[in-house]
Parts: structure tokens; sequence; C-alpha cells
């Protein structure tokens, strides 16, 4: 049971007792949180990031973290999110096992980590935290708030419960609700965790721990966060090396596409706790902006109050697909909003934000200028 | 270690020794072969359908076995593919559990199953042994092949190894080779049941068996045999009723698709041996026509010389997509044949070839009439 906290990470406390959507509350919750560029005397140059449902909060090197982060190349001075010009806030998520309050943290009431005692998470709970923690650091009104795939959902929620509390709003490969097919991948991904004995109803440790689960699901994951498209062109039919194989294996690693897959489990499998991972897959799959407004999706969207908002997607994204941005675009338009829909032919899939930045960089730098 | 052969099945032998094309060979091996219709004076008449990973050769009902088979709408008197005028045979394709010999198969040299000591499995050996048994039942050539899915990958390894074998060919989402993003889901597959301790090296029984890991093959396996958008249409976000849902569980089943994939998952896991899953998986891993005939794909369709040719594909299928059937449609007019490329716009997937019968009848009965 280990959190991974980034170095230079700063918390700020939430409201205590901070109740959950779907019951319950947590008391003494905290979320990490970085800064990059300086508030200017106005106090409307604030652009908030919410992320994805694995990176931590460092999104870019800084004073007090100078290692590079996930999204590098996006933040700091002369790039996109220009940090000579915005004062700019990354959030690790709710629930998350990076900084912020999850079911890897203690639970005050016990002094052992929450694990499955851990209250139910929705994505409206990931957006009513990043709200108080917007508050409590005296922004009264976001000059952007951009969400990154999971963020995305959080963003939509954080706009539509506090109207009016950003001028504009970037969803980057983004989704207004959970469709099926990603619903069934996440699924997938949570019972492969769960069907590892080492998970243990969520009771496991360093020494004891769902090695195997957790590897089953990065793989589908990385899987879904790719396309068939790029890996035609980067692995093709390559097979591995022979001092790379196992050849007493009979169903070993052949083929450069499965070392890959390999390796990217490795990277992570070890870096995020299990339970955390089931708790933030669960809220996607949960997020409907329309039941959580009390209405269709388009109502839903079409409650969110900004002045400007860009929806970017890309054609290969198999996980949070194309029709699902300009669904969001749609109904900020139908709100008031002059939104635009941007569709990129990236052919990194939902990935393609965190790698593709020849074109993710213009095209949000051009939507901030 | 259970075979599973439809009653009324016909068993046909091959030679033996029967030579496996990556090493070793098999001693006493057979398959199993059902067949519709009558064969024609002039013996000109036969259709030859090979299936994908996990039909038996029970295509359709027929008088040795009335029970309605896997392609009932197609094969029959007045069907698309019709028995007044077709003399049609189908196999189970070598290395099955379904009557053909495999890994489930007992190994005459131990009298215990192969499990692993099965040589390794190749498309190519399942096309010689079709090849064989063509040639055993006294077909001199065939009006028609038919290939589905992996079928389609033997079909096209039977056109290369014996030109002029068939002189038409109809391939359903086939391929002429294995891409990368299908070698990873299958490889992710295999590693799910080889997580499994109770597979236990291949050494599993009835009641120590890897039902974990089959479950988990067979859920990824049919979120790729079908598509996002059918499931948008077929099951949006409804929820399961209370009744069928355990609310002591925190990540048991709630939406509808969850259920729809546990319910195939169920079908399925005790009907097929995971062995014989490991090795027909791996074998398309394998499978790429270029490797094969030394050149490159294109040359390798290029080789095959039928009359007529029609390769058929869905627009949303992600595991054989559209673009390999274009390809082998292209392939095979370059060859000389007169040959179409058929995009159809299934909403089913990969699988729409076994249940949108609207529009893969018409298909498969013009081109034969």
């Amino acid at each position: 049971m280990t959190e991974f906290i980034p170095p230079g990470t700063r918390w700020i406390d939430l409201p205590s007792p901070f109740p959950m959507k779907r019951g319950g509350a947590l008391h003494g919750a905290r979320i990490a949180c970085e800064t990059w560029g300086t508030r200017n005397a106005a106090g409307d140059n604030t652009i908030l990031i919410l992320t994805g449902l694995s990176p931590d909060a460092h999104a870019a090197a800084n004073e007090a973290n100078p290692a590079p982060g996930w999204w590098e190349a996006m933040v700091g001075p002369g790039k996109p999110i220009d940090t000579n010009r915005w004062h700019v806030v990354c959030f690790n998520a709710l629930g998350s096992c990076k900084g912020s309050t999850g079911p890897a943290s203690t639970n005050p009431a016990t002094g052992e980590p929450y694990r499955l005692a851990f209250p139910e998470l929705s994505i409206e709970d990931g957006a009513d935290a990043a709200y108080a923690v917007v508050r409590a650091l005296g922004i009264e009104r976001l000059a952007c708030l951009i969400g990154n795939s999971m963020g995305g959902m959080n963003a939509l929620a954080f706009l539509t419960r506090h109207p009016g509390i950003a001028r504009s709003h970037i969803n980057i490969s983004g989704a207004a609700r959970a469709l099926p097919f990603s619903i069934a991948i996440r699924s997938l991904q949570r019972e492969a965790i769960r069907l590892d004995p080492q998970w243990n109803e969520g009771d496991y440790d360093d020494d004891h721990y769902p090695e195997s689960g957790m590897r089953m699901a990065r793989k589908l994951g990385v899987i879904t966060y790719r396309s068939a498209l790029e890996w035609d062109g980067r692995f093709g039919r390559v097979r591995l090396d022979s001092d790379r194989r196992d050849d007493e294996d009979p169903f070993g690693l052949e083929f450069e596409v499965e070392s890959y897959l390999e390796a990217h489990a490795r990277r992570f499998v070890r870096n995020f706790d299990p339970n955390c991972y089931l708790y933030l897959s669960r809220s996607m799959d949960w997020y409907d902006i329309g039941e959580s407004c009390g209405g269709t999706t388009d109502q839903g969207l079409a409650r969110i109050r900004v002045e400007r908002a860009l929806a970017i997607g890309v054609h290969t994204d198999i996980l949070f697909p194309l029709q699902q941005q300009q669904q969001i675009a749609d109904g900020l338009r139908a709100g008031g909003a002059e939104a635009h829909f941007l569709p990129l032919e990236s052919p990194q899939g939902h990935d393609a934000f965190l790698v593709d930045f020849d074109r993710f960089g213009p095209a949000v730098a051009d939507f901030l200028a």
C-alpha cells in the first residue's frame, strides 16, 4: 500500500468533512497541487489542468521539482500553455495514489489505509474537490479549465456544478458520458485485478501485490490508448532478437508489440495502487452528464456557461471516440459558448495528447492566444 | 481435457505421418467433417467452408445431426449457399477440440492427451490438412473455397500452397497476415489463460480447469469481435435490474454490457479446450502470406490462381480491419482473378458474418449465382 508522491508537491486541505456524492464523507482529505507562472494583479490568468487516470500533479518542471513532467512539452515559458503569461495549476485527482487522498491513503478513523473502506468515488467528487481547491487558492474565476481524458469528464462535472467558474474550457479526448465499449474495457481491467489472488479483496501489501492483475489491466489499457494504425507503422510484424526471447516458453514474447506492452506494464504495475485504479476506473463508468444533471446529455452540456470552448479529439481514439468530443462542442455551443470541435489526424489514439505535440501544441496555443 | 464433438461427425484420416511446418509430425491424425447436398456427376460442385477459431464442422443441420449449425442461415436448400445446387463440406480446424486432432486429443505415442507436446501449429498446417481431406474425398477441384476469419487465413494458405485447387474463393473478414493490434489482443488473451494457476503449464483437468483465464480471454475476444457502434445502440448505459446485481460486491456487474460479456464467457469457458485455444490463437499471429511464400504480402496473394474471388469485410471490424480484405481483393486481382472487394456497413464488427445475414446472405448468394 504505497503512495507515489512527486517531490515538491504542495497540498491543499479539502473542507472536512468532505461529503461524497454516492454517500459517506472524507475527513482531513487533501489534494496534491503544483503551480507554474505567476498570478497577475487582477487574478484572472489562472489555467487549471485536470488529468487523466494515472498522472500526478507534476505536469512540467518547476522550481520545486525540476524533473520533466508528463506534459513538459505543453507547459512552460514560451510553450503552448505559456507560463510567462499564465498562472498554471495542476491537481492530482481525488482518489489517486499520487498525493491526493484516495484508497491508498490513511483513514484517520482507523490509522490504517482506507483500501475498500474508501467511500464510492464519482467523477463529480473529483470535480467538487477541484472546485474547493480553486476556492482555497483564492481564485474567483479561471481563465481556462483544461481537462484531458478522465480529466475531461471531471472538467464537465466541474463546469455544470459551478456555472461561470471558468471563462473558457478546453476538453481533450474527454466524454460527457461513458459508453458501453469503454465500460466493457474498464470492467475487464478491473476484473483482471480482482481475479488476482494477491489482490485479496483489496488487502495486499508490497510483498503480496496483485502484480499479474495490474499487468493485464495495464496491457489492456495500452492496447486501447494507442491505435492499430500507429502500431502497423511502428511495429509491423517485427520479431524480437533471439537474445530477448525465452525459447523455453512455448507461448513467450516473440513480436516487438508484445515486448512493448510488457515494458509498459512493467513501468506501471508497481507505480500505481491497485485499489486506487479500481476506484478511478469505476468512477468513469458511472459518469453521465445527463444523469448527473437530471436530463439528456445535450441538456447537461447546455447548462455549462463558458465564453469560449474547444473540444479536441483524435480519429484513432477507440476509448473516447471522436463523436464524443463533437458532442461536447455541440452541447457547449447550445449553451451559448463560442465552441469549436477540432478533430486531429493523430495516429496515436487516445494517448495522442501525451505524445503528438506537433498537433496538440498549436491547437492549444491558438485557442489560448 | 475434453473434446467437444457434435453428433453425426464424420472423420477423415490424414496421411500418417503428417509433417508440420514448424517441425514434428502427427501420427494417426484426423479431421472432423460434415457435408450437405450431393456431388454432381462431374464432381465440380463442391464448396468447402473453413471456419474461424471456435466453430466445429456443424455449419448447418443435416441428416446426421438435425440440430441447427453455426451458419444455419447461410447453408441449406434455397439458402445463400444452396445445398440443392452445391455439395457443401465443412471441416473442423486442425488443432481444435471439436473433432479434429489437436492438443486435447490423445497422443498415440503416449496414450495421454498431447497438451503442450502437440507440435507447433501454423495456419499452413491447417491448410495442408484441409487439402489432404479434399483429396481423400476424391475432389479434384473445388467450385469455391470459403474461409471466415481464421478460416480466411487458412484459405489463403491453402490456395497459395495448392494453386488451381479452387475455381473461386470467398474470403470473409480474413487477413493475409496478422497485424500488431490483433497480435497484441491475442497475446493478452493467451497471457490471461497462462496466468491462471489452474492452467498449470497445460496440465489441467475438469476439476482443475483455468476457468478465470478462459473467462478473461473470451471477454476480451467478445469485445474485439463486436463494435462500439453496435453496443451504443444495443446497451447504452442500461443498468442491470437490482435482482441481477450483487450489492455485496463493490465492483460487481452493474451495466447490461458487463452482464452480456459475462454470459458470453460462461457459454464458452467449459466448451473449449484452453490448450487448443492457445495453439490456434498463436497460429494466427504467425501467419503472413508474404513470409510463407518468400516475398511481400502482395506477391504472396498474386501467386494464387482462382478465376473469381470476393473479399468481404466490415467497417466496424477492429480485429481484421477492412483494409485487410481490400488488400486480399487487390492482391488476387493482381494474380489474374476477377476479384471484388465488398465492404459492408454492418454494425456487428468482426462477428457480423455470424449474425448479419441480411447483408452477408445476398453478398454470398450473388457471388455463387
